[in-house]
């Protein structure tokens, strides 16, 4: 009985799932998985779900809600259930951004952690919480006899060729720098890309595909026969579609020109400290990450909250409405223009693939970004649309009517 | 005999036109045009080019190469032509950015110069020229009896709905500093829209176009049911396609993880002074404007050199013709993924049109981002195509295949 252990570290999350491997990869079975929520803020939720129906184990953090205090609660609380921590014989660790040196996963060395500080470095506001929590799952006594991997959302992209991940920018200080667009999301967008195929019963190398995965953090791909050709995430995570939090693409001027008075007005104090060395994340860049997208134009960062005041009646205010009808139709609207672009980057898509939380429950995203794409052949059947809302790994959902092209 | 004089101001040229109304727009002449160019280098030319066909007045400016200076001297060049300069009754002056308060043209009182000069504040890097001459002309002897009229490249895109325009920041902050998509090139793109409906025998309020104005600076305009809908270019002239030194879209967040050294390589002092009041222009934005696109790429801002050098033998340095390559690709990958994005942005384009120097003249461009448009229906005429090199303002040329749908 060997198992494995995967974590995942947001700004003010961690997840995790723990798998039995008794019988390698295709009989993989869920023991628990768990989370812990709002890190960073006067008190931390640890939950924790088992394999055995409705048995649940929570916690409340409230002194330290750091990443590294919440996963030792974690690991506490997974103490429980008893045996579940015998034999994890590997960790996998999820980080963000693999920078330009890490095109496959990295088996963690000594040597390979400070090879990691140096892409915090790079990436502060989206490997820190990550590299902190490698530090701390490698010091754990319980987990001092496991292979560490950790495994980069930048991987999947390293196919795109180099006019696409290369800037229009002085050649020789973006090669200096590592300025280049790396992408994220790498692991769901090969994880749908590989169950499409499967379900179409084609060859993942003849089929072009578009993935949306539309999470609080999202992303767009266009598949090429099978591989990675372009992404709307690029040298971080902020560029491309409109987010919850974050803006996705704007004018690369823009934020010079906002004057510092307006935007102090957000009164926001960055989250994440700024790593020691290397670039510091600046005011506006964290404006920019955490006080735009869906929650700048309406004060509300939760797509399904903003769906229903978008729907609401007049009990509720009617700017509040108006501003949350506008910020899903930006929403929707922005991810309409990379389908096209990107239908148009792998000369014709044969599918087009909704996940992540809103692309999997939100059939209103799925409509209102559907009904722009008739032009390109795009055709949705609405009863199977309403009926989809997708939960866990192994369901996927047809929704194109018998009309579509595609 | 009444005549109108139109002025362009560029970062580094004028360019003017002088036309004779006497019959009413319709028979508009051109009695003389010029321009003036490599401004604020160590020497200046000037050149005029009369309606008598070859006949030509030049002239070298070298201590004052300002704007200012070579505007004095082009009208003493025009002053050449016998009775040019007699009865100018309105003077058009071509003004960049609009910003918030001008929907329309602008008749210039004095009180309209300090708007214009608030103007050149909020983009001191692209109105700072316009309004030098504007201030210059209002001021010459010559032109004192003359209506001064203000055209604003952002006119024509006051049509794009709310969804389109706002950028996913913070709501408020950004109604404060007046931070959403402007949009430019609007005479351009309206003018070739009216072109094509005219081409095509129908209303220009029936048709969906997507135009591409692709000069030094580049724009794509999705014009749906005849009005300005999406256009690439922003709050400045930045956002968008790649240029021939401007960077076009990037990720957001790319200039601040810009090490300072790296980019103080490229060792160039702006060539825009920064307006005495108002956001600063700061050196990674002056980077981002003149030394990125196709420069920043392979040192030369020029389409049709890039071209010359992709396409060159192996006398040529190899690494020189690979970088031109490459940045010929980047460039028509760019602009295809803008035409797959508005195709859908306006439920199906009947045409696709190529304005600007490039547009007009390079086949290699327009048959290379063809190429990638099938799956959306466009097909190319090779033999059209190559034999199209449009001059001069009254002509269009359809460069569409029979087996084409757009």
């Amino acid at each position: 009985m060997t198992r494995t252990l995967v974590l995942n570290a947001g700004s003010s999350t961690i997840k995790f799932r723990l798998y039995d491997e008794q019988n390698g990869k295709s009989n993989r079975k869920l023991i628990a998985k768990g989370s812990a929520s709002k890190l960073g803020s006067p008190s931390s939720n640890l939950s924790i779900q088992t394999n055995e129906k409705g048995k649940k184990f929570e916690d409340t953090v409230t002194d330290d809600t750091s990443h590294v205090a919440a996963f030792k609660g974690l690991m506490d609380l997974l103490g429980k259930i008893p045996g579940a921590l015998n034999n994890i014989k590997i960790v996998g660790h999820r980080i963000v951004h693999g920078g330009p040196n890490f095109a496959a996963p990295l088996r963690l060395t000594h040597d390979a952690i400070s090879a990691l500080d140096d892409l915090s470095d790079l990436a502060p506001l989206h490997n820190h919480p990550s590299v902190m929590l490698v530090k701390a799952a490698l010091e754990m006594d319980l987990l001092k006899g496991a292979d560490h991997v950790a495994v980069f959302d930048t991987h999947f992209h390293q196919t795109m060729p180099e006019m696409v991940w290369r800037y229009p920018l002085p050649y020789d200080a973006c090669e200096e720098s590592g300025l280049r667009k790396y992408g994220f999301h790498g692991t769901s967008h090969a994880y749908v890309a590989r169950q499409v195929a499967e379900k179409l019963s084609q060859p993942l190398t003849k089929l072009n595909l578009i993935t949306l995965h539309l999470g609080n953090g999202a992303s767009a791909c266009a598949i090429k026969a099978g591989k990675s050709f372009d992404t709307s995430m690029g040298f971080t995570p902020l560029e491309g579609l409109m987010m919850g939090t974050r803006s996705g693409d704007i004018d690369p001027s823009a934020p010079y020109h906002i004057s510092s008075e307006a935007f102090s007005l957000t009164g926001r104090t960055p989250a994440v400290p700024t790593a020691p060395k290397g670039p510091k994340i600046t005011k506006v860049e964290d404006v920019l990450n955490h006080e735009s997208g869906l929650r700048g134009i309406c004060g509300e960062s939760d797509l399904q909250k903003v769906v229903e005041m978008a729907n609401a009646g007049d009990a509720v205010n009617k700017e509040k409405k108006r501003r949350a009808k506008l910020a899903l139709d930006m929403f929707c609207y922005r991810i309409q223009k990379y389908v096209g672009a990107y239908h148009v980057a792998v000369s014709g898509a044969d599918a087009i693939v909704f996940t992540g939380g809103i692309g999997e429950h939100s059939k209103e995203v799925r409509s209102l970004v559907c009904q722009g794409l008739k032009c390109i052949g795009v055709d949705v059947d609405d009863e199977k649309n309403n009926e989809c809302d997708v939960t866990g790994d192994e369901n996927s959902v047809d929704i194109g009517s018998k009309d579509g092209k595609l």
